[in-house]
């Protein structure tokens, strides 16, 4: 395992204190941990911070305790975020704390607003955020290597100082994250575009779904599993992030409704003049927005070759494929089962680097291999 | 294989006149052949023909010849289905003709205004509809498993006789394919949903990141990855498929702008009261739609549980996790492979019936696995 915590070195020193242990903090607590670093951890729920602890995720901070952590991770709701770092600040004046809430703008202007810091105070903070997550919450759902690999973002003000800053990072790199840096805005407006529109234009999908007939749902496919799959999200915190990041959404929204307007009138219409010229905006438009997005290495969009096997539906079948693409020596970029009600055959959709593919055909087809091209 | 050919009997006796040969018309005749089905093609573009001839999917139809088909499929593009259509039931008064576009009351109603067109040949006409597709279009993409396991509806007027509609269910079946029956009406109101209206919201969305600065598209998920896919699909074709069933799409649209007026409204004014109440009540209505959606056997939504493995990105990792999961005993329900920019650490999501997970967890931590659950 390249990620082994035993051949990892860790950068931070501890003991690190995290308020807050639902599903990211007691993650952070975890991953922390597996790498020999003190962990403190409090949180509002005795339950919440109970649970922490026994899985492995630090010890509870004791009542009254003089703890001296030289760092402290702020992994609140974003709605109360603000207010734990500034108590943070002032608690603990020797450590660094950063939160990890993923609205970074209205954290900053509320810690500005707040009097009781100074400008010495909020040298010591850094807004971050670690862009992983899970469809569970909770600590229960916790787990170290959460953070593997996943970007995590530094947004430090101008009043953060480089220490500041270094052991922010050093939190991130020990988490084995994809570190960047770009101010609060440029990430809020970032996530506005990426994450928060996604999330609502799905959530508006999917409630369309509420009173469908059966027979219609019968029909579904892999496209409307794709586009509602994160419909499924927690309401709570949602509302939160998309209340605190508002004026960035809200401007992307008015344009997806001049778009919409724009679609309803064309197919109020749908045999006018420019009626098929409208619609076929629509779609390239859609297309050249879909092609700009990266894959999933980073690399370019697209950039993978695709072919589908048929398979028998019982245990051992796709290890058995697998085995024997292994054994050529391919490596597999991506994979995708479908199998449909009822039926006994799945089919797996396995991309390869383009100049792979044809080799990998001509393998699996002289292997017995019921290869769809 | 379940599906080889050789174990499969055949319910069509043909000859099949296939007119149409882009990739659901060639994928036809070659899923036909591969039955020993006789099949002859013909399409508008001598070279598209002449492709899916050279592919196997059957022979060009000579031109004069006096073809005496049992069955036409018409795989025409939705914009000149009822033409050909009409056509090929003038042409071949013994034949039934049935066509695969994926929209079906304008089809109809086209016919029906069609005065070349007795009762009696609309009583040989059936319309269906497979629901399958590929994101790659034209006769080179097509093969002959498309298909397998996959909906194919059947939607006959109260014109259209048994015996028709028996012809047109053979031919799904001899496809492989799941076959269902609702009137036209209903198909048409069923896919505006869980077909169309997707396509366009993926589309709406994919068309705001045309601009988008690289450095938010770097912090890309799975979660814009997901929304976004379909949003890559062929627009030509997408623009006859919503102009043909306009009037159902466009009510459905009417309710998402509904709902996003009063989201845009709430976060215009994100701190007044009730605000934090709406947005719950948007995202909670998405969970309730979503939840809707039946699994990928059809079964009731949901109803697996997940894992997740990490492995190393190279060739046989996968293999060797997914052996030791078939060795266990364990059937997969599904899996998802995800690993991000640079590394060289992947993570394995693994679904399985819930009463097998813990079983599976404890398997493959004892077997050195890292489990993350």
């Amino acid at each position: 395992m390249t990620t082994n915590a035993n051949n990892h070195d860790t950068h931070l020193a501890g003991p690190v204190l995290v308020l807050g242990t639902g599903l990211l903090g007691a993650s952070i607590g975890l991953g922390l941990r597996a790498r020999g670093i003190e962990v403190l951890l409090s949180d509002p729920s005795p339950s919440a911070q109970a649970v922490a602890q026994d899985i492995g995720a630090g010890r509870i901070l004791p009542p009254g305790g003089d703890a001296a952590p030289q760092l402290v991770v702020v992994a609140s709701p974003p709605d109360v975020t603000a207010r734990v770092v500034s108590t943070a600040l002032r608690q603990y004046p020797d450590a660094v704390v950063v939160d990890i809430a993923s609205v970074k703008v209205s954290v900053m202007a509320e810690l500005r607003r707040d009097a009781s810091l100074t400008d010495a105070d909020l040298a010591r903070y850094v807004g971050t955020h670690p862009m992983a997550g899970r469809e569970k919450s909770g600590p229960v759902a916790a787990r170290g290597e959460l953070f593997t690999s996943m970007p995590w973002v530094l947004c430090p003000s101008e009043l953060s100082a480089p220490a500041a800053v270094k052991t922010a990072r050093e939190l991130a790199i020990d988490l084995g994250a994809l570190v960047s840096r770009m101010s609060a805005e440029e990430h809020d407006e970032s996530v506005a575009l990426i994450s928060h529109l996604p999330q609502v234009m799905s959530s508006l999908l999917a409630s369309r779904l509420q009173d469908t007939p059966a027979h219609a749902l019968s029909l579904s496919g892999q496209g409307l599993r794709d586009v509602t799959r994160i419909a499924a999200s927690d309401p709570s915190l949602w509302v939160q992030i998309l209340g605190a990041n508002a004026p960035r959404l809200v401007k992307h929204l008015y344009g997806v409704r001049e778009d919409l307007n724009r679609l309803i009138n064309t197919l109020e219409h749908p045999e006018a003049d420019g009626a098929r010229l409208d619609l076929a905006q629509l779609m390239s438009e859609g297309n050249a927005g879909q092609a700009r997005i990266p894959g999933k290495h980073g690399g370019p969009p697209q950039s993978f070759a695709w072919l589908t096997v048929l398979v028998d539906d019982r245990p051992g079948q796709i290890a058995r494929l697998l085995t024997e693409i292994g054994e050529e020596g391919i490596n597999l970029e991506d994979l995708r089962l479908d199998h449909s009600a009822g039926q006994d055959v799945g089919m797996v959709e396995i991309s390869v680097v383009p100049g792979k593919r044809q080799q990998l055909v001509d393998y699996l087809s002289t292997h017995g291999w019921k290869v769809l091209q």
